[in-house]
């Protein structure tokens, strides 16, 4: 690690650059094909630096997934304010949630995609977050409810049910959108509302959806 | 292949044996843990009967993939009567849906997870039967719009998505109904039903979510 060929530079700066390349391969090549050398190489640092600093190619991945899984959850979390009504507050986390991840296509893939294809540790790191995030919508439901003066209250399982719903639909329309050219995240926020929020709002007013008898 | 070790019986029978059996190992244990000498025990046969009729563990694997991705999406067409209204046939698709992966949890888990978790090629088999199912929810959503008399028609990007989000939704709760005891299939399709119909019927009735201004 002579001075000369690695710019004097503070070891964190260099670090996230290092992360930065290792995603952007990771999301495009999958954990398996992505090689060090290519992380290395657009990275602008020696290979041996990288196992310096994040140690092997396993521990880079779980890296990658832990800062990209805290950088999506804290865009929905600063998307949302507490003080709006629950369809804008709802309106307002997919909005961020769709624009981090068309923002960071390569990021997505590698925690929608790449993390889970490869198990443990990683699938472990991922629902870890997951089960943040349906947290965070399952509280939303359930205020939603609350505010709808719900009497009695919706069933725990079914607030539960419904947060496990909109995630699974706002993760299938992400990978969806990054997918189909000329979608926009204001797009995909509008469509998933129209499916859920209108359904979600009706359920909330007591409206539900009832079969016909066989 | 001793006729005296290996009672006779027509060789489809006995694989279907062997699938049954690989399915149940599959899905409990994933496809790495999964042992050949497991599935050959559970299946009742010589671990070389498995490797003649079924040649390796990828190829078994390949096949109790087809298998159950054949007879999930067979699962849902036969559950859906087309001279039926729109939401009827989506609340038959969904019961039929999530009775079928209530009813064969391992093989749910190694169409859902263990397959994708293990890369190319059987998150390609997968990805096809999935194309398959998100074709026929486009259709449906296609002809519930024109059933509606929506002028103009919904933007095909919006049909898509909306037919992306229902079948994200629906997979994310047929994992969390498998593992929270006490959850029917009857209760999982309403909670659908109430978060995605009266969403998308009130969407088809010209009725769409429309975000303040900001």
């Amino acid at each position: 690690m002579g001075g000369a060929r690695t710019k004097r530079m503070p070891r964190a700066v260099r670090e996230q650059q290092m992360l930065d390349a290792a995603v952007q391969i990771f999301g495009r090549r999958g954990y398996m094909v992505a090689s060090m050398d290519e992380i290395a190489e657009l990275a602008g640092v020696s290979k041996p630096l990288v196992y310096l600093y994040l140690n092997s190619k396993e521990d880079l991945f779980t890296a990658c997934i832990r800062r990209e899984a805290a950088a999506l959850t804290e865009a929905v979390r600063a998307g949302v304010r507490p003080d709006l009504p629950a369809d804008r507050r709802l309106w307002d986390g997919l909005l961020a949630f769709f624009a981090h991840t068309a923002e960071h296509p390569e990021a997505w893939s590698v925690l929608h995609l790449h993390a889970r294809t490869h198990g443990e540790p990683f699938a472990a790191e991922v629902a870890a977050m997951r089960a943040e995030i349906v947290a965070f919508v399952t509280r939303l439901v359930a205020i939603a409810a609350r505010e709808a003066h719900q009497d009695p209250d919706l069933p725990e399982d079914e607030v539960a049910g419904l947060a496990e719903a909109l995630v699974g639909a706002a993760e299938s329309l992400a990978t969806w959108a990054n997918a189909t050219p000329g979608v926009t995240a204001r797009q995909t926020a509008g469509t998933m509302m129209n499916f859920a929020w209108a359904g979600l709002g009706n359920l909330m007013a007591g409206q539900r959806w009832v079969p016909e008898p066989t």
